[in-house]
């Protein structure tokens, strides 16, 4: 019998890699023959370059690039198994877990580490990024991506304008001409699951600003930096992306993947399916199991187990779920592929015992799921 | 399909017949035309008349009768379907549910509500009588049940001795001569899954007389007692029973089972099984479906989900578990008949919330796993 394991992260219990692993455990119990793919999936979020590593056989990269405020931070990249592909996840180097609670400031945070990043990527010889934006600290609209990768952001002097958001209104000019060459051969993917506008009420600083440390003022702020943003833009580029769905992301880095570097914004969970080839995976398996650490109605929204269910389904496979929490309605997963969800508890218990028997919980599950299939 | 439902209750939860229809429901949201059978179960312990009645189509009896401490109480017993047999939980009349906790008091309670039972099944014309004897609040080696049922225990001056346990020490004789006749015709069997003898430092005082409110002293007293009372049944009757496995039951009223009521000893869980022809009905069907509160490596020991699935797997009919709590160890049940077993919670929850979304839990997991046998 052929399984496909496919899930996502459970977070804070165990990664995707983890999860694939206990899920094997629990099969060869059953079925010591059982032919297992590991894929482990992730949505564009955080754990998306060692779920494409680890389905592609590629491997990880270090680089030391600035972070958020601008000291020097460990990130990393990874490249897939085809070597011509690299993934990177903005929040590595411009993520908010890099930074306390109270030095949480939109108004100065750079996206620049994410342009090192890049740079970085670009010295493999990568000719396709894929860019997971969740998770930023940022609200600058992309501009220190831009700066790393030699764009030119200068004020009314020529002179080039400090990090964050906050600077943005003293943008006057835009000069692409030293842009890393190298960007003109490749293809960017940019994982991308929310619509927001890059200004507005719906707009990146309305909000995600809050949540980065933006107080009411701040936030008028940077929206109204944002918008001078948008204009130079408009006025340099010739690209009007004030209100394109997805510019909003990551405080408007979406914007600037857009406008400087082509990229073109897509759901992450399609992207991972696309990159670990999935659909080529599950031809002629019998089962695919999924899982991730909280799965209910709101899974139908781009979550890794709906995502996957629905390539399994175009080739009549089976997909089995398996979760931590199973919330409200779950049943309405049923129709989109999911044909069984077990919850993977063992009985009453509190969070931090649920995260560390995560593995363990898991592999029993589905030992007992498979020990009915071999019935 | 055919789907036999013999789970057990899930204390506090739900009834072993309650648990039976939150099977069937989720059963039928995936299979509208599969058959199912409920067998509600017990083990002899509390929801054994319940379970025995709701599975033969039996009825239930109230009566009055005096309660562990002398006073009036409420209690019943069941008829079954075939109207000929009797169930009765001892707990019923003598439990100790009955008397709060500060009235706790071996040395005087008695099992005369108990004989006041079987005494009102005779009066239905009853010709087999099935007594569970888990849950009592007495130490009175069924001394009270041998009075209520006619039987004359009196102390030196010929005077019928007083309830309960400290009384004992004043028994002369026993005279059965006035005993109900019609007990003759009764094949008494009593589920008792304990094998402790009357007396000693495993017998019933020192085992089970502190739970049943004893202090040491008393215990000691207890056991004395029961030796006297053991040593004047050997004297009258020429039976010895002080050591007799499963005498200890339910402070003894064990040993006047065997002693006076020529009772067989039986596990509980068969003694069900029997009666509710659980053996002809699992034939010809496709699974067992069975449950638990929990569920763990101790449910080997005459637990119902292991008794129904040897019954189960004599037919090659396949047994999936349930239960709200899956403890250490229970892949030891896999040998036993056990194909399968699953966790019903959906996440992290307090005891509270899981005992009342018990149905509702129950009810999505067996409909999660006839989706997979659906497959």
């Amino acid at each position: 019998m052929k399984f496909i394991l496919a899930p996502d992260s459970f977070k804070e219990s165990m990664t995707s890699k983890e999860a694939c692993e206990a899920m094997e455990r629990g099969i060869k119990k059953v079925m010591p023959k059982a032919e297992c793919i590991k894929v482990p999936m992730a949505d564009g979020g955080e754990g998306t370059v060692e779920a494409l590593v680890e389905s592609t056989n590629g491997q990880i990269c270090e680089v030391e690039v600035l972070g958020p405020l601008g000291k020097k931070v460990n990130a990393c990249f990874g490249v897939l198994g085809n070597k011509s592909t690299a993934v990177i996840e903005m929040a590595t180097a411009s993520g908010i877990q890099l930074i306390k609670r109270e030095e949480r400031n939109p108004i100065i945070t750079t996206t620049y580490g994410t342009g090192e990043l890049i740079k970085a990527a670009l010295d493999k010889g990568i000719k396709h990024i894929i860019i997971g934006i969740g998770g930023s600290a940022t609200n600058d609209g992309g501009a220190g991506m831009i700066q790393a990768l030699g764009g030119k952001l200068s004020d009314y002097n020529g002179k080039e304008i400090p990090f964050g958001g906050g600077s943005l209104n003293n943008l006057e000019n835009i000069d692409l001409s030293n842009l890393d060459c190298r960007l003109k051969e490749v293809i960017i993917e940019v994982a991308c699951d929310v619509t927001n506008p890059l200004i507005g009420e719906n707009g990146a600083s309305a909000i995600f600003g809050p949540q980065k440390g933006a107080t009411p003022k701040m936030v008028k702020e940077l929206d109204e930096n944002l918008l001078h943003y948008a204009e130079v833009i408009k006025k340099c580029l010739g690209k009007d992306i004030a209100y394109t769905k997805g510019a909003g992301a990551a405080g408007g880095l979406g914007a600037a993947l857009l406008a400087f570097l082509n990229g073109k914004l897509k759901r992450g969970i399609d992207l991972v399916i696309k990159h670990t080839n999935l659909s080529e995976k599950v031809k002629g398996a019998d089962f695919l199991f999924t899982g991730e650490g909280s799965i209910d109605s709101q899974t139908i929204f781009g979550k890794t187990p709906i995502g996957v269910a629905k390539i399994a389904k175009r080739e009549n496979v089976k997909t089995i779920a398996f979760a931590g929490k199973i919330g409200k309605e779950v049943e309405s997963l049923y129709s989109e592929g999911i044909d069984s969800i077990f919850g993977i508890l063992t009985g009453i218990t509190n969070m931090d015992e649920a995260l560390i028997l995560g593995k363990e919980n898991l592999e029993r599950c589905v030992e007992n799921v498979v020990r009915v299939l071999a019935l």
